[in-house]
């Protein structure tokens, strides 16, 4: 093996994979990159925990065929610090000992053997049939506001997962962990219809993943048991949750008896500063709504209160109401609008915020009884 | 006690203090800061762990006067979190309890009373005979330049102070752990002798608050066992260590029989990228000086190895010597030059950097045995 390749690029390609690599190292090759020679211009770099696989193709000039695996954070750590010019890698007599020069710089790295690198995961097939279309912008728009409410656990509980509906020229994207839920929908080109359960964390990863990403659209692969996300250079590839998701869209009311119009940022700030005298055990903060007033309320016994009145749109009836106020912020931070329109119905009703636009997004928070 | 403070200078007021605040509870009243009325015009606000204090006058309408002490962590977080406006503290009926309010933002707060806050601290006062005034610039350069290399450890040993060691016309600050040592010598205008050793966590929250101070000039009184520093509104009250410091002049050589020539930027990242192979558990880099030459390797078994050459100005004969990477890298980044003379011995002899220009500083590094 031997190739000739761009520092920025193989940094480039390095940021993207590294994110797959496991954690916790079950086999120590999964701790390590896959590098592989594909023709005489370009390498693919894989990395994967076995839940989550990415793969991607980088430009080089390959001079002698070849593959290996190299420890992730090591190569990262070299590459990042090399200077801005053409780094040679070439396998040494003494397999898998790897030289990578750049000048006057140096490296001796020990690799594992690319045998011992699951075959499923280098070498990725996908059946062209069961595929959709999707803008980039979409896709990581719909994750960062409608994935966040995914419940934090374990990687097998359901709610962890991110439920991707789609119907016709529809992709409805939501999480809950039982405490909130969000939703969003936006108007897709597709004619299938299909539900997936995707765990939160490959999602996530794709989301950030994505800034390195330079193309407009990406392909969806919906196959059985797992989901194939594809872009020209770069494919993530997924496990899929199985099971029953829970019906959320039966626990959305559609209108709510009491409605408040309420400033987002004004909200967000004056939620924040209540929240220094939020008891630590609980998080309550109280809501009281009375006519065109919020006021929102905190205290620590020992410690203090907090106070905060805001303007707002309400004529309905008074009512008082308490929430974990961390789901409250997470909620309004993700209302990407001026106003939100909160639903509201009996201190103990799950509430309702939309924005006060046109887009089709929704967050529910269930309120905290209190005496 | 009711006055009325603008917020961002009430938060600059506390940013100063805070640094002070004790981190261990020894006594709830040291995590809070103390605040005073001072006249019609002004609040003074205290802070200490009792080896440290800091004292910060802040402009405010004085409406009654009064005291409190309030929780630092709090009041921080409370004040970092209020619009830009004039804030308004207010004692309540039942003491130490403390309104706060800034328009629609109420906070009530409890605090601990003012008398259970240590005398000597809210109180300083200095023999105007035992002091000498020095440029602000010129005490944060030179703790910044030879402060680093004073020992991590436990607060009473002398190593773990910094030494300002004054002679006329001169302010020398050292500061050494026993395996490298940084001195630079300043000129100031004085006439008193003194050596005084300051432990140097006082010395760097100074240098940290300085960024905060905007005059020109502070005043340094030297008493028997405490130093104050203070410039117009701020006063940072240290203890001194005692002891017999090491003569630490003694062991650094005039000549070197070997000098190199190195560009220090370039020294830096070439040692940081040799670095990546270090063998963590020994931190050893090995430098091979041979003509016009530096030769930079480290290795860690299992792992791979590294290596850089540089061109250098050298002519003496060969040498070999070994360092932990981590003294060697410190003493080159306060190295304020373009390049650094490296002055050599043999390689079980300590090595001595300069910078190749007219400033009076001097690393010196002790290499470590190889075989």
């Amino acid at each position: 093996m031997k190739f000739v390749i761009k520092k920025e690029d193989l940094y480039n390609g390095i940021k993207i994979v590294e994110r797959a690599t496991s954690v916790k190292a079950l086999q120590p090759v999964l701790l390590n990159i896959y590098i592989e020679t594909v023709g005489q211009n370009s390498i693919k770099l894989v990395a994967t925990d076995l839940d989550m696989t990415i793969v991607t193709t980088v430009d080089a000039q390959v001079e002698e065929e070849g593959k290996i695996t190299l420890p992730s954070k090591t190569l990262n750590e070299i590459v990042s610090k090399l200077n801005d010019n053409l780094v040679t890698f070439e396998m040494a007599a003494t397999e898998p000992l790897v030289h990578i020069t750049c000048k006057k710089t140096k490296f001796d790295i020990i690799g594992i053997s690319a045998d011992e690198f699951p075959k499923e995961c280098s070498n990725v097939e996908v059946d062209e049939a069961n595929c959709f279309e999707i803008p980039v912008k979409v896709l990581t728009k719909a994750v960062k506001q409608a994935g966040f409410a995914a419940a934090a656990y374990e990687n097998s509980n359901l709610l962890s997962g991110i439920v991707f509906s789609l119907s016709e020229n529809q992709l409805e994207v939501a999480s809950t962990d039982g405490n909130r839920l969000a939703r969003v929908r936006e108007s897709i080109e597709n004619d299938k219809t299909n539900l997936l359960i995707i765990p939160a964390r490959t999602v996530n990863e794709f989301a950030k993943i994505c800034s390195f990403i330079d193309e407009d659209n990406v392909k969806i692969y919906a196959e059985t048991n797992r989901i194939v996300i594809k872009s020209e250079k770069t494919t993530t590839i997924s496990r899929l949750l199985e099971g029953q998701f829970p019906q959320y869209n039966k626990l959305i009311p559609n209108e709510s008896p009491k409605e408040a119009i309420v400033n987002v940022s004004q909200m967000i700030s004056a939620l924040d500063r209540v929240s220094v005298m939020v008891n630590e055990k609980t998080s309550i903060a109280k809501f009281e709504f009375t006519e065109n007033n919020l006021n929102l309320t905190a205290d620590t016994p020992d410690s203090g209160k907090s106070e905060e009145n805001i303007d707002i749109d309400y004529t309905a009836d008074a009512l008082t109401i308490a929430f974990n106020y961390k789901y409250m912020l997470e909620a309004l931070k993700n209302i990407d609008s001026e106003e939100v329109k909160i639903g509201l119905n009996t201190s103990l009703s799950a509430t309702v915020l939309r924005p006060n636009s046109e887009e089709d997004f929704v967050c529910l928070v269930m309120p905290v009884q209190i005496r």
